[in-house]
């Protein structure tokens, strides 16, 4: 076996913080002295109940949420919640207002429409080619709820900060910068979050719910498909996906007790991209893709002068050990993903890299 | 750290392969040389591909199954199962058949009628409180499909054959007996199997779909929930359960090369099962509670004179490094599941304390 590793910027599943791999690794055989792997003990063990219990618990001190919201743990990733949304929360008659910010919030959309549910496009950024978030949002008071996609992954776009609603409920699809800053979580009535970028690998789907949503739902929905299952069994009607719970669990005490919390994570996360548009923004060679203002701490959006030079830059990226740097197969160019466990030393890397590049080939 | 190592008899999640656990432990920081995490790799990758791809080679090989068939990954377990074959198979103005021999199949049954579909119990164990698989069962000619659950957790059977069905498509839930004997897949149009059992851990159902099934699923379903999203793209529309996939594989390798196919797999199985029944059968103090003919070579049940007896026995084998013994909180009594990965060993040892227990308490 090598011993190689690498600098991760895949854009998902992505790097997970070294502390936690080595962990999973050495108790891997024996979880808790339970004399079973974490992938052999019962989820209604006490050793699963603690390990979910402090995964909610962890949830809400980091994201300073009170208990009028319900941490759940789903499976089907972001895109089965596009299809449970608007069942659970858009009933006949109503219309949701959904903002479209690129490719992840298109599918939304269009998941909700073939349903043949009611669905406002209240803003889009499609105009220009979705490089950047829309401002002064005008939404329908009467709609049932605000959909947005938090982080763009494809397009390399954050909303800076969440619209205001007047009191109609946001949903927000947060895969790709949950616990990557802290923000007000009262406006949302419910935040997913594919695990597989910023906390955990695939398989498991963060949701965080709004008590009051839940009362609403109709009770006649397919029983894996309503939210209500999941918040009257802790997330355990049926088996959870163990594994990826566990290594969410781990990933949030890394969060809390290494990092120090979502305010330090954020200063860290600001730093790396900081460094990485500051340098993108100074070079002639490389050209940031997003629009100041709404560029993405999470996934830093890059283009080169010529397709046959973006494929050399990522060929010889890796050959130098910095994996993952090619573009979403939909637009091309180069992307750098710079989830929170992927270290300022790998961003300097990069930058020491690309120097090198645009010096050998500009 | 503890080294100690129990002997796992969890209904599911269960025992997994020692050598697998111990291959995915010594390889979890580095998988294959790229320098990353299983848990860190791109779906997208050659990495990826090469392991769901061998995942789906193997099953075919295991199964003797050709072309006519997909393997698919999918995730939510069996429960989402309950709700998408009958949205996928069963329009307005068909009837499907199902068989009822318990609390799976109870529930799978209630789902499909929750959603308006029509069902018809074409058999029920229920009369005997389930201890029994029902044999010489009429079904309907004109049947969309023939459900059944291969084996029942709970109650300790299984279907010693499968039944005759004139043409009509098997739909079975082989959760917990996937892999554990060969049988002819030809007359099932889709198998399934929450794979936390006897192929993996949780978070992970493999399905098994004919291919002419696929045909006339209507196209109006959510994304999501129908089978053809996961068939045209080798199970990777969106971000598969990796890690969960990966293990799936090493089991598989594991059955295939260690122990040398379903043959002989079937063959220790029966082994196991057989030298447990022996001594329950022989046995004033323990009573299997399935009828002979019908009884589950993956959980054996049996009951011992009373309760406190029965909770004294779960407690003192568990103190003996001997795990997983409560029976299901539905029944009560005492299970022992012995799935592919559970030893001989494990269950010649368990033999051992049963014997020792009842002399000490007959």
């Amino acid at each position: 076996m090598t011993s190689k590793w690498i600098h991760n910027f895949n854009a998902g599943p992505a790097a997970l913080p070294l502390e936690v791999l080595e962990d999973i690794q050495t108790h891997f055989l024996n979880y808790g002295g339970s004399g079973m792997s974490i992938t052999e003990i019962s989820h209604r063990s006490k050793w699963f109940d603690d390990i979910i219990n402090d995964a909610v618990a962890r949830t809400k001190r980091l994201l300073n949420i009170g208990d009028d919201f319900r941490v759940l743990f789903l499976q089907g990733g972001a895109s089965l919640q596009f299809c449970m949304i608007p069942m659970n929360f858009l009933a006949d008659g109503q219309s949701a207002d959904y903002v479209d910010t690129g490719t992840w919030s298109t599918k939304a959309i269009k998941e909700a429409q073939s349903m043949n549910k009611t669905v406002r496009v209240a803003a889009s950024s499609a105009d220009r080619n979705y490089i950047y978030i829309p401002g002064d949002i005008s939404f329908d008071p009467a709609a049932a709820y605000v959909h947005i996609t938090s982080n763009n992954t494809i397009k390399g776009t954050q909303w800076p900060q969440y619209p205001a609603t007047s009191g109609t409920p946001l949903v927000a699809d947060m895969s790709s910068d949950i616990m990557s800053r802290p923000f007000d979580v009262a406006p949302f009535g419910l935040i997913y979050a594919g695990a597989q970028k910023n906390i955990g690998p695939s398989g498991v789907c963060m949701v965080i719910v709004r008590e009051d949503m839940l009362k609403n739902i109709p009770d006649n929905l397919p029983t894996m498909l309503n939210y209500n299952t999941y918040a009257a069994k802790n997330s355990m009607y049926n088996t959870p996906p163990c594994f990826g719970v566990y290594t969410v669990q781990l990933v949030l005490k890394w969060l809390e007790e290494t990092i120090g919390g979502l305010d330090k994570m954020a200063a860290i996360n600001a730093a790396k991209a900081g460094k990485l548009y500051a340098f993108l923004d100074a070079s002639d060679f490389y050209r940031a893709t997003a629009e100041p203002g709404s560029r993405s701490l999470m996934n830093v959006t890059f283009r080169l002068a010529a397709e046959e030079l973006e494929k050399r830059f990522v060929e010889e990226a890796l050959a130098h050990d910095l994996g993952g740097l090619k573009g979403h197969r939909s637009v091309g160019g180069c992307r750098a993903s710079i989830y929170n466990a992927t270290t300022m030393e790998a961003v300097e890397t990069l930058l020491d890299f690309m120097q090198d590049f645009a010096a050998k080939n500009g």
